[in-house]
């Protein structure tokens, strides 16, 4: 019987970041392939049906596939330089709650019982692709799948391209209503991303919502010169009108009660030292439980860059890359995990999941598992061991009780 | 006979750059040994004897080698997304000035005139190891080699390693005292990266000074965390203090005469949307006539520096990348210059070259030929054709002069 440490220990060498710390598995890397195929390896030493779905989704069957089961998963991308438990404690898990299960003469899909299955989501970071848990929103149809198809890395490998390279026909991505009938309930277990369990002094919550969130991408174009030639007054130099936007995300978020306004992902181009960039293009992260307010914060940052790039002869564009509004999760499930988890707190989450995506068409439900360090997206995201363990317990107690 | 238009044309199509526009040719990347291979054969076309000396310098000989020849030459590497012209005209139009001397009957190395050696310098730009001008400071000792050795591209492989890959012995890089000993006189023509010309209304130059100039590398560290989880109020972000670092830098120019500072290379890492980032690195280009102006317009950037990341719960740290005091050429050359191209203005250089890490070591020149743009490091960079040709004529005209 594996534990979650001992799942989590056979995949801590793949996929590290030398240069960043923690791990970057971008969708479809190596490091993300092998992950799956471990996961793949796994599921069958557990004499699981794999499948994976048109969206590059796979699916571990415990019982015969059929409508209405029990699903449970997360991820195994990361963001760049991520930690180690940023999606695979859920998948971890799920695996090591399966053999619990077992351990305890529980069978899914048998003498009444409904089936269950592990799922593994694609591009759940937006890390490669700009669209966060882009497979859960393929799967819902909340994405249209030409758009999925166009999006291009960093590199203008698309979408399409990557999929197809992996074995998924790119013209099947899209809405699976066959797929999304499968799950009657789903449920993530991810790790906790912020410090409210700290606060709490509790290993395991249940999730209460997801804030409201999107990506803006700015542009700002200005004239690219030579650093040393160019006289500082007849310069447009795009840098200074993006520098003014992150300090005007930080101050427009701080004064407005909850929101949060992050520019993580800013690239000057060309990118020279002894070059004026001709172009910036920078990233809004911006949350808030209110979707008016979360409007009205990028609106307001968006006046002041219009303000600075014209200060500077520079031009600004703003494209929302997605959006996704508070998703507060069925209340039914809610109770019933709170039923089976006594005592088990509620927490809503500041982060987006697949769960997220999926609620608004099924019942679905998280668990939140604890955070020494409070910091998640970084090489210091931590779970304790015991908590990682009594994570796959407390996942088999509540799928027990829900099957 | 060649032109420098048609020399021009030949490479037009070498290492551009589909997603900046314009070209990327950094040192030793391929674009850059096409452009080498290129050369090569164009000297050897017109039957000058060529060697790649411990450096990575190409020297092509006209006339036997001997020391205390006339030298002239540029580079082939180039910005990111930079322009056709900033190291190729130079290198073209002294291939097509040794046509033109031929066809003048001109001999050098013989009947009592000089040799002549055409010279092509790997990494002016700096874009690649961080430091401009690297082949020019290690044949004079101006940098240590030790120091070249262990300089690093952004994917981590070494000068040493990379020259190692180009058939240069990297134990053999360094000053070079017989290589220096062969230029009796050097003169570089080079594109004009100002509008000095324009208003002019001249076609051609002979250099004055050039600025002095240096490079400067920010690290800020603060502490990486998830966009949605963490609250405004507990943020270490070090983006917030780049910004503000990108700022200071421009308003500290701006207030101080004839300086120029610039951030057009700015790196947030781990550089995820949904991600705080965990460290900022940013590069400062500075330049003014008064080296004591350059280090103190520094050192106001980097006390604002300190106190903005203080303010965010970061940390800053500068180190100095390399620097370049303002440079006279040699009078007595630039005197014999003007003689040869009469009516041509003197113009001091806002930009670092070659020729400006010679002059304290030989007497060293420049020419600059118009740029109707006045851009320069961009796509936007243009020479007219008629001033293309025109440099290799008035270039010919030199070089007959002076050998």
């Amino acid at each position: 019987m594996s534990t979650v440490t001992s799942l989590l220990g056979a995949i801590s060498d793949v996929g590290r970041d030398a240069k960043r710390g923690g791990y970057s598995r971008p969708v479809y890397s190596a490091a993300e392939l092998d992950l799956r195929s471990w996961f793949i390896a796994e599921a069958e030493r557990r004499q699981l049906e794999v499948q994976t779905d048109r969206n590059g989704i796979i699916w571990a069957w415990y019982g015969p596939e059929q409508d209405g089961s029990l699903v449970t998963g997360s991820h195994l991308d990361s963001v760049p330089g991520g930690g180690a438990f940023d999606g695979p404690l859920g998948v971890s898990a799920a695996l090591a709650a399966v053999d619990e299960l077992r351990a305890r003469g529980v069978q899914p899909g048998q003498h009444g019982k409904r089936s269950l299955a592990l799922t593994v989501f694609p591009e759940e970071e937006g890390s490669r692709f700009g669209i966060a848990c882009l497979g859960s929103r393929l799967l819902t149809g909340a994405i249209d799948a030409d758009r999925a198809r166009s999006l291009k890395d960093a590199e203008g490998k698309s979408f399409a391209e990557l999929s197809a390279r992996n074995g998924i026909a790119p013209e099947q991505l899209g809405a699976d209503p066959e797929g999304l009938a499968r799950i009657g309930q789903f449920l993530e277990l991810h790790v906790e991303q912020g410090r409210g369990l700290i606060d709490m002094a509790a290993p395991v919550a249940v999730a209460g919502s997801i804030l409201g969130h999107g990506r803006w991408k700015f542009t700002i174009s200005g004239q690219g010169n030579h650093a040393g030639t160019t006289l500082m007054a007849d310069r447009a130099d795009p840098m200074i009108a993006a520098a003014q936007i992150v300090l005007s995300a930080r101050k427009v978020a701080a004064a407005q009660n909850d929101a949060r306004a992050t520019v993580g992902r800013l690239q000057p181009i060309p990118g020279g030292t002894n070059v004026i960039a001709s172009r910036v293009e920078l990233w809004l992260d911006v949350r808030h439980p209110d979707d008016a307010v979360t409007a009205a914060v990028v609106q307001k940052i968006h006046g002041q860059a219009q303000i600075a790039a014209a200060n500077e002869g520079c031009t600004v564009t703003l494209t929302e890359e997605s959006f996704s509004s508070t998703t507060g999760f069925d209340s039914g499930l809610q109770a019933e995990l709170q039923r089976l988890l006594p005592g088990a707190p509620v927490l809503d989450s500041g982060a987006g999941h697949d769960a997220g995506i999926l609620a608004p068409y099924l019942p679905a439900g998280m668990l939140f598992i604890r955070n020494p360090t409070g910091i998640s997206h970084s090489p210091e995201e931590a779970v304790e061991d015991s908590d990682a363990d009594y994570a796959a317990v407390a996942l088999a107690d509540v799928l027990e009780g829900l099957l």
